[in-house]
């Protein structure tokens, strides 16, 4: 069993820190969201090349599936991919498993584009859409 | 209109932290699950009269909605509610509003009923549900 | 006992989350410092009257004395003062208590006043010595 | 300017997560505990050979000196290092800086020796003692 899902092309690597654990001894269950984050920015850095002033979407939706619990110390290789792209969001799906391939949590989270300055949603970039789908697509429509 | 949202019996208020508040200038959409599970255990605490030794489920499944955004300073209201019984969990269901009544989170959260001991679920206690349907009920099957 | 420290004229009252508790079933360390920050913004919002887009300070020194440890569910009660103006500085002081006037942790942290469009810092200016003075002084020099 | 700085003999890397990122841009003050801990925990892991089981201390005092901005994303190297040992207590010294070594914060924390079962501070184990001397010492009277 790997911790690369073929299933995902990019994956990237969370450290669990102390402070995720909570009473119960595990990653505190909101902590899924933020280890997902890490790697969208991650996908986003490194796949899109687009940093933190060229975000031009907002959350829409969101869920998760617990199925194991986090433990620490150790790092969590999560994988995630565009999964859906619409004419104004796109979605993202999201796999955590240790490093030994055992799965963690998954979920997926809606995207909507935002025009932050004039404060309303916006058709998906060609540009953006021309990259996300030579990555992860094709897509079903 | 009113934050006390009639399709809830329960509420519960919670104060939007500086430290909740990200780059973007509202709360993390991880928070969601904060200011859900702040809301739950205080519907336990209140409506079960059950506190942190008795603790016998997990979170299996949960999932946001984000309507608008969070800001800061204000303190929120939590609506929550037993949505669903099963034989061995339970569903519930959430909404965050200002006190003047705008909906700015909304969402769902399974548990499954677990054997802390054990290491296992284990089937909704008969004085559980009743004290659940006796509150929230009756649920559809 | 009160947890009304006659010490400090200004007092706040934050709810500890669930969230707040780590593995060893109080709240995590680190979070003295959000339980001050909440007191201070309190502070600066009802005594000196301004928010978070007339901020013209950053930290420069913190430092906490963990007392006795912080138990869920709870609202503990913090103290705050201004203890200190220098040229381009000020200190405040800190003490978090229970309901009950157990002190939970106690705490200081030195202000610089700052000119964030110019990026340096800036001298304290009058208006803000005066009413930090009124409220909290005289200061020793 | 080299990030390992020769006063620490032992550093550890720790990524900075969005979520560390506040309004103001940069990582929130209070996660300087977070680095901190995270060298701690890695120090007590590598050196001292001894995980969570075996915690007999608790934190009694702690400061930061935040000297820089923390930015998002960059992985920060945390120096740490014992620097006093006590009958009943001992003290550690961080220092987090840049890979390229520039100084973004700093600090140090007390940690009291403490029997959990029983409840009460104890004495500083002699083969503790030994080996944080043999690492870090030897350290002032």
């Amino acid at each position: 069993m790997s911790s690369t899902n073929e299933a995902f092309r990019f994956h990237h690597d969370v450290t669990v820190r102390f402070r995720d654990i909570d009473v119960a001894g595990h990653a505190h269950h909101a902590d899924a969201f933020i280890y997902f984050e890490e790697a969208r920015w991650a996908y986003w850095l490194e796949v899109v090349g687009r940093g933190l002033d060229e975000l031009d979407y907002v959350l829409a939706e969101g869920s998760v599936r617990w199925h194991a619990r986090v433990l620490w110390p150790q790092a969590v290789r999560v994988g995630v991919r565009v999964s859906r792209i619409g004419r104004k969001h796109f979605e993202m799906e999201y796999e955590v498993r240790t490093r030994e391939g055992a799965k963690l949590q998954s979920g997926r989270t809606v995207q909507v584009m935002y025009d932050f300055e004039a404060g309303r949603s916006k058709e998906m970039p060609a540009d953006l859409r021309a990259t996300l789908t030579a990555y992860d697509g094709p897509f079903a429509p």
